[in-house]
């Protein structure tokens, strides 16, 4: 896990790059702008403090679907896939078993979109 | 957590059932009948040692939405939504925000059709 700072207006990640990890909001917003917003103005969705993003970069391989941006001074915490594969391993089995079922899931209604 | 034993043919749970937890295969076969399946012979699913079923009843409160049986001499480890509660409760605080969101997310597509 690794803190990151980014300064107001600055871009986390962008739709269709390679997403592995997911982040979590520490100081300030995120804004979340989907796939149908071009003009990257308005966010959709705006996120604070202990808000997660980007968790499908560690349940799919599949590259980003929306675009991320620190709307004002940010820090986030960055949990790489591989950090989340050791909590998960460090888990409880059955909640390890219900959190492999829910990813298959998710992953199967996301193809067929 | 708690064992249950089923004998070959027994329902576990039946579709429309109250749901309130989740179940794991210890040892047998449980069959998994989903809701278009009314002769209820041929199962839809088979399930097997350290499997997971009714995982929707931890994470819903919506009733069963198949059926599941004893496909022969079967034990089962019942979850109760409390148990499992708990078992996140202690989990890291990044497993236990992507559960919600991967939850929230399914619920919303269960909601949708």
């Amino acid at each position: 896990m690794e803190k990151i700072n980014f300064a107001p207006g600055k871009t986390i990640f962008k739709k269709g790059d390679k997403a592995d990890g997911l982040y979590i909001v520490g100081n300030g917003k995120v804004g979340i702008f989907f796939p149908t917003n071009h003009e990257l103005i308005e966010p959709d969705i705006t996120l604070g403090a202990t808000e997660i993003f980007g968790e499908m970069g560690v349940i799919d391989t599949a590259p980003r679907m929306a675009t991320a941006k620190a709307l004002e001074e940010t820090t986030v915490v960055y949990c790489s896939e591989k950090d989340f594969e050791e909590k998960l391993a460090g888990s409880d089995v059955v909640i390890r078993g219900v959190m492999a079922i829910l990813s298959d899931r998710l992953r199967e209604l996301q193809k067929r979109r």
